[in-house]
């Protein structure tokens, strides 16, 4: 997606520990056009797929989520990082752990909101690790949906989180993939790689 | 806004303590359309007020806040509620209480995305003590910025967060008014109640 990555380009910062600054238009300030591109292209990319529902993570999957949801004509669910007060019923939870926040975080989600024979297209702003999609796609399955496929706007590639996603059997379609950011860097992972593969 | 107001009273649950639950179409599960309705409404009623930047607060309003954004085809900022890792910068910094959660929180935005002369809309799903309102207008004015006026989703008007944000001399816009969540029911402030307040 060639919008996207002229923006990582133009705008990405690299800080240390291959962590990729990306607050001006994806996950602090957002550009709503850029939003809306990333929506239209996942449903692009996930048009066989019959989704019934967008599931993402709070806070930075949801602009991208919504906007995915709004094209595929289906609602988003977001899930939550802690419970919340006016969640009283029944929820799935699942345990994330977050390597940039080195943290873990319960994620939670409304029984009520994921019926069996959904299908369920998750969509995030970064994989790295896998550790969120992971998550939410146990939730999906406790539920008795199927992942309809995972959709990341940014996959940082010299982490294991999309081969791991892949081995597991999920589709997984990123929209920019990052091969490294060595030395400040940002290389991306070529077309021609992603052809051989 | 009559789509609004119908999802309100067909699916709003109202828990005890003046609480209402509308996690089906606008605080966990998000209704898309609805979305883009909220947008356009608070891109409506704003028109006139030349917005720079639309700026919400982590998580709910970040649906709404996109959505705006992109018709009023300028940046959403969410503020975070916690610092993160990858904010390194200079932040703007506010304590904001929670009467739902019963907690206090800081809310940060990074100081590069508001700069003086900005014209700020700020929009956020609920007002209701008007914490997280406040909080947001500081942050815009410490920036040397302006707000633009304040877009609210659902407004509970039996709390007093709308009366003193407009005493403090904002603009505020909210697209259902609830009168009173007493005995389970939801009651609107009427059209006929407003135009003579």
């Amino acid at each position: 997606m060639e919008l996207l990555r002229h923006k990582v380009v133009s705008e990405g910062i690299v800080l240390g520990q291959g962590v990729l600054k990306v607050d001006s238009f994806l996950n602090h300030q957002m550009d709503p056009f850029l939003m809306r591109e990333v929506g239209r292209e996942f449903t692009r990319r996930f048009a066989g797929e019959e989704v019934t529902k967008v599931l993402t993570i709070e806070s930075s999957g949801i602009a991208p989520g919504i906007m995915t949801a709004l094209e595929l004509e289906v609602p988003l669910i977001f899930a939550r990082k802690q419970k919340s007060l006016t969640l009283t019923e029944d929820i799935f939870v699942e345990k994330v752990y977050s390597f940039t926040k080195k943290e873990s975080n319960e994620i939670t989600v409304s029984k009520k909101f994921i019926v069996p024979g959904e299908r369920v297209l998750i969509v995030d702003d970064f994989l790295a690790n896998g550790e969120a999609a992971f998550g939410l796609a146990r939730i999906v399955e406790q539920a008795g949906g199927t992942v309809a496929g995972i959709g990341i706007v940014i996959e940082k590639a010299f982490q294991p989180g999309s081969q791991l996603l892949k081995e597991a059997g999920y589709r997984v379609e990123s929209l920019v993939r990052i091969a490294s950011l060595e030395e400040g860097v940002i290389s991306f992972v070529e077309d021609e790689a992603e052809l051989t593969d």
